[in-house]
């Protein structure tokens, strides 16, 4: 026998995060990377070129006949099949899974991370607290009509998404009045994503909740963090989340733990609630290893790179505690500076602490470059070094 | 600019374990591998194949021309280049170095871990307490005379060692006659290795001091720790070490910082020590992240692999907390298992804490396969993990 395969559809900073963790586990990674030079490529062994689009790539990929990467363990066969992104044609995903390679998360359950509408709709059946939603019809008359009376149902301001293709505020439009999504309603009408509208919710702060479940039905659930978030984008992330009552605290954990076995996800699901009047209200999902969890890689006794592994391989799940009271991750968005190592001298000198994670990204404006994550017993402190090192990473 | 490249000779566990410190702080690392499975090649992207005694291979490593991955950094120069092991000719270090590419730690330090002799010498002028010993005359009749008499002079045992080649107990012999190493008396007269002797010192115990320093000229220092030896081998590492008295453990950090400075050693070095009579005697010496400090990945904030790196680039270092009371890393040497992945699901089962490190190489008896960390408030509790987890790697 040799040790399993994971394969993974996509080559960016996730991907290239699970590096450690699969190298660690003695697991061979496979990854379907976009370019030789991109995030994860610059640090695996076994990175084949191709587009999540491409059927072949990705059959080659589970198969093990890229030739990336010409060892017995390049050569083998995927023991399963995962992704970083949830971007992956299911007629292909279903095709591997009847082939006889697992694919997590599956289909079943990845839909309600590319489909807004779909989400709604069952976390509805669930039972699971969300902000208050409806489908908007897709004639764009109807469509307009539909979120008038929806505006006037509320306190005249709703959000309006489009179900699938959104991320980091993208595909979001908060609106006032029925006429300012006209140019999304034409895009439905030629064939684009059909949208939804939920109430804008006036939330005290946003929360994330990260749990993992495997294929036997295991399930792992992290202390609920605090997101902070800057224009639509995480900047911070609090983990725990302070100040955060014990019931709330439970509240989110079990509504983790409900959508990831009532979805059926296997691997890492991440949950982006709204905190409100005492309660808390579902936003997002992301069936992947995701931001709101980068602190666990320095924070966790087990990281949620790892965990997702584990949770794929149908590994037992590893401990999810704290390692300190306190980690604070901060996001580096966007840089002035040309490569971001030119930083690490100054960053190290001023905190022999800060755990800085850099993704070999090229610098564009906003993009997410890296994170630093700091941990310690004082919150202020805490958040102010990792505050510190990542503006300036960003060249501030 | 782009990212720095470490350029690292020798492609086993240790290069391996730089892997993970190098991606997070964006550096690129480029490992000169024994074959292209090997247990660093199987994690890397860019990993030319040759020996360390192949000049031409190392010029090409340096100087990003072996064509081993086809990116921009893959055909960049080093910004330094470094070893996960001492066999490395010093007249090609010299060359490289003239050629304006700096080389830590550098041959006037490293010579000091490949010649036992040369080190005690340069250990004795600076006053670091070592065993009794003298270095062997290499004409056979005056080496005997001069073990006979050194043997007479103490309890009637010593230790006879090679100067050069020995690891995890070979090259080293207890003796109580001076006939019992005729043999290597033979090897010498026929060019081998010189010989030292040294009293065989009644130790308490075997601690292990990590320092790294980085060119500029700081200093950080690891907790002491306890190496338990089976058979001559690290089997455990306890971290910090038991029962040590302040002093004692303020003593071997001075040694270890002596040693550093005086050897003018750049990254990563590794005093071995005997714990005997309320005093610490040094042992051996290594230039490199080595087997008593692999409990740093999980229990220090800072680990050895990412500190030997920040070392070699002269980056600031950093902290060398624990991150726990206690780790204790259990080695996992040799197998009855054809492959260790599959005691996973037994060893996460029982564990979800235990850290587990598997370093891709093939099963042979005594073989370093792995290692375990655990970490927690309770030494009993985490050794006897650590130790379980371990034992079932082995198959037992």
């Amino acid at each position: 026998m040799s040790a399993p395969v994971v394969a993974v559809v996509g080559g960016g900073q996730l991907a290239r995060m699970m590096a450690p963790a699969a190298g660690e586990l003695g697991v061979h990674l496979r990854v379907l990377v976009e370019a030789p030079d991109g995030s994860a490529a610059q640090v695996l062994a076994d990175a084949p070129v191709g587009a999540a689009s491409d059927a072949d790539a990705v059959r080659a990929l589970v198969a093990g006949t890229s030739g990336a990467l010409a060892t017995d363990a390049g050569r083998a066969r995927a023991a399963v099949l995962t992704f970083e992104h949830e971007h992956v044609p299911f007629s292909l995903l279903d095709e591997i899974a009847a082939d006889g390679v697992p694919v997590h998360p599956g289909p079943a359950a990845l839909v309600h991370a590319q489909d807004k509408i779909v989400m709604r709709e069952r976390l509805t059946e669930l039972g699971v607290p969300c902000p208050r939603w409806a489908p908007l019809p897709t004639e764009p008359a109807a469509g307009r009509s539909a979120l008038a009376t929806f505006l006037a149902d509320g306190d005249g301001t709703a959000v309006v998404k489009t179900s699938r293709g959104g991320y980091d505020g993208k595909g979001v439009r908060v609106v006032r009045s029925a006429d300012e999504v006209d140019d999304w309603f034409s895009a439905v009408a030629a064939g684009g994503p059909a949208l939804l509208v939920e109430e804008r919710v006036p939330f005290t702060r946003e929360l994330a909740a990260l749990v993992a479940r495997r294929p036997s039905g295991d399930v792992a659930t992290y202390p609920v963090v605090e997101s902070v978030q800057r224009d639509g984008v995480c900047s911070e992330v609090i983990a725990p989340a302070p100040g955060l009552s014990a019931e709330l605290e439970a509240e989110a954990r079990r509504i983790a733990e409900t959508v990831v076995t009532g979805l059926g996800v296997t691997g890492v699901l991440a949950v982006e609630m709204f905190e409100v009047d005492g309660r808390v209200l579902v936003n997002e999902l992301a069936m992947r290893p995701h931001n709101s969890g980068h602190w666990t890689i320095d924070g966790a006794v087990t990281s949620q790179f790892e965990q997702h592994l584990r949770a794929v391989l149908d590994l037992p799940l590893g401990d999810t505690s704290p390692r300190a009271p306190w980690t604070v991750m901060a996001n580096v968005l966007g840089s002035t500076l040309g490569e971001l190592t030119d930083a690490l001298p100054a960053i190290l000198a001023a905190d022999p602490g800060a755990r800085v994670n850099l993704y070999g990204k090229a610098v564009r404006p906003g993009r997410k470059l890296g994170h630093v994550n700091v941990s310690g017993d004082d919150l202020d402190d805490v958040r102010r070094r990792a505050v510190v090192a990542a503006a300036r990473l960003r060249g501030e």
